[in-house]
């Protein structure tokens, strides 16, 4: 008998981190960090399961579990081998449903629901294969990746010959890579050191931890009050010195003229990138503040609902770098998309990760990224926050700002069960020892589908 | 003692009206015509209500439920003035939740659920004026409707001052448009005479039928194989004459240069637009495609995730007609934002409408826009399709191709009692008669919030 899907669980997981202010930023001034979360269960006699889930910042993960659970009977009674043989095919499945795709179409609430099962299914195809996931895509020939792909709307500015001459190009090396990438593992920038809610104070004895702790990018928090912006980055750059990298991160507060104003008035703190300017749906602000405020480079990504956000953003050379997400757009498929695309026009990868299990997933990503596509490490640092990592079975480990590659079979996405019960919403022991509860009174929601 | 809202009720309501392929295209072949509906309960001694929706078409309608249901905490126990006295403030409470932010931005499941709630209180405002909610609108003046707009991320294209120029331009002489457009009503376009499922002697019946009923402009669904459009359209045209206008609608199936190659093998019959040749979020293509294919004109906007997306299609010179969605986009306010967007650029709005109930919200918008923003009947035409007007207690009234001017207090919004409770899904009496249940067995969810 065939191996099979014989179960779809969901969790409305959330941590209580509004009430330390970390995380904290311009336009998200309290986050609760979240995960909508999924598990496939099987009846693979090794017991193998997926896991996968969605990234939110407390209200509202009752309503990304239902979008979820919306996708249960594209998995319960199919064979794994049909899913995790065929993953273009079943990526394919879920976006183009053709009712569940007015709901996007491919954006917001029901393009991180595909994001968190196709995930999960991934971790559970690295698992049956033995291999951490960046191991099993790093193996996968030139034409099995891009059959991963879906080119539908991008055929402008990439089409899968000229994928598959990217892949190809760089497919004689991989092995050099992965042996480099093992023994140094994958450069770290932190964004620990600068939450909007932390005072100078802090931000200082922050900078100067992270600096010992070998890190050479350090990102700050931007956007509310522009004098406060201008003394906290002196304040970092005072500490750093010339020689490390300095971000900000705006996280879409401001308007097109008041971004490159902004921006023009930081300048003086040499920043390595701008993040976030402008709304992340805003290709054409992007652009012109790309244009204006050169040779700063502009960041995004993180909020870009699916490849054709990104492809245009390329396409209007809008951004210096490319902020994937592992669970924003569409997951493992659309990211590799996305990949291709930079690679195509030349922009480097830097993927967004804090959160809920972000690292833990996108670090796959990036070194998978750095073996196959973008073959490079110049101008890549991945995001790392030192946050919530002791709820994952298979936690990253960043030793001297880097990510050690990681060993384990799967996707890095388990989170232990113990921390599914304990911060399970609102019932679990975590929440009802809160004395203020979010604002919205949503249930939890566990399904297993038959 | 102040009226307040004491019941936030939600419905998963669904027509199976995929049974008879009326609303197929080339990307929903098989529609379930939906309203994620909600109704806001009052204490008010007249019994006043807010009725509004989100129209899907299916699958993920629960979904759509629930995130309507997440917006809850922001209505029940609030006076019903502090709402609808300031509808600008109350869109941006909805909208600038920092945490339920995070689903979209602005996009999506938790945008439509913005829009429905919006909605839902635009109707019960216009209850309480006792006026249709077309009228409440076209009294207000310059300001006040100015302090409707969201201006976040539009300072680049359109700044409250000018948006107030525009509205003071026609304030002069909204009464005697009021009174033409009582008298002519608002002309209609027709798409029922070629959803892609019908043969080609039922087209060619339906149009005989739309021309009979005094429609001058007919609209054709296209975009799965070309040489079949290139058929339909002679049909269509050799029925039509020369003189009647003729769109065609591709619903989203073509990359940029597939849309280019086959608009211009449609050039022939004369279109007046061309609509969703294809990503709804693909700002360049749009721009690409429509400077290609001029002076045939590019439409889009039902699926605009947003005011942004309109604000970029506008001034990238990447559309001809802004087709507005009365529930996609925000709901009214940001439906606004788009009118005194598109006069800002000289764009005629032509609504998008059909599914379900979105004729009777949208004939409001399109009649105040007339009055009040755009100030025009050049190249302005509502869609119209004849399709589950019965369920609405207020329902359009088209003659000879025009809406006529709805008369009733509110938005026209509410849908009989009887029709929620039978179509409710999946328990109402008209779901147990179907024989083949759609894919996902979706729970039906009806809260009433305290």
């Amino acid at each position: 008998m065939s191996v099979r899907f014989t179960g779809f669980e969901t969790y409305d997981v959330r941590f209580p981190t509004s009430r330390e202010r970390d995380g904290s930023d311009a336009m998200n001034p309290d986050p609760d960090y979240s995960a909508a979360y999924v598990i496939l269960r099987t009846d693979d006699p090794a017991g193998h399961a997926g896991h996968g889930f969605a990234f939110t910042i407390g209200r509202g993960n009752d309503v990304q579990v239902a979008g979820i659970a919306a996708l249960a009977p594209y998995v319960v009674g199919r064979t794994v081998a049909e899913v995790c043989d065929d993953m273009g095919g079943f990526f394919g499945l879920l976006t183009h449903d053709s009712q569940l795709r007015w709901l996007g179409p491919e954006k917001g609430v029901m393009q991180m629901a595909v994001a968190a099962v196709v995930n999960a299914a991934w971790d559970l195809a690295a698992k049956r294969a033995g291999l951490p996931l960046w191991k099993l895509l790093a193996d996968l020939s030139p034409e099995a990746i891009v059959a991963l792909v879906d080119f539908r709307y991008l055929s402008d500015a990439l089409t899968p010959d000229e994928a598959l001459d990217i892949l190809r190009r760089n497919a004689g090396t991989r092995a050099q890579r992965e042996t480099e990438i093992r023994a140094t593992g994958f450069p770290a920038y932190t964004t620990s050191a600068g939450w909007l809610g932390y005072d100078d104070e802090k931000i200082r004895a922050r900078v100067r931890s992270a600096l010992a702790d070998g890190f050479d990018h350090i990102k700050l928090k931007v956007g509310k009050d522009l004098e406060d912006d201008v003394r906290r980055c002196r304040i970092a750059r005072s500490e750093m010195g010339a020689g490390p990298k300095l971000m900000v991160d705006a996280n879409q507060t401001w308007d097109r003229d008041s971004a490159i104003a902004a921006i023009r008035r930081l300048a003086e703190f040499d920043l390595f990138w701008v993040e976030e300017p402008t709304s992340p749906d805003d290709v054409l602000a992007h652009a012109a503040i790309a244009h204006a405020v050169a040779p700063i480079k502009v960041a995004t990504g993180e909020h870009a609902a699916n490849r054709v956000t990104f492809k245009q953003l390329l396409q209007a050379r809008a951004i210096g770098f490319a902020q994937i997400d592992a669970v924003r757009s569409g997951g493992v498929n659309d990211t590799i998309a996305t990949m291709l695309l930079a690679a195509k026009f030349g922009v480097p990868v830097c993927p967004h990760a804090g959160g809920v299990g972000l690292c833990e997933l996108v670090q796959h990503l990036a070194i998978f990224d750095y073996i196959a596509i973008g073959a490079n490490l110049e101008n890549r640092v991945l995001e790392f926050v030192d946050h919530l990592h002791e709820h994952f079975v298979d936690p990253v480990r960043v030793e001297r700002a880097h990510y050690q590659v990681p060993l384990g079979p799967g996707f890095s996405s388990a989170m232990h069960a113990e921390s599914i019960a304990a911060y399970t919403f609102p019932g679990g022991p975590a929440w009802r020892e809160v004395s203020s509860p979010p604002l919205v009174g949503a249930t939890a929601h566990a399904t297993a589908a038959s």
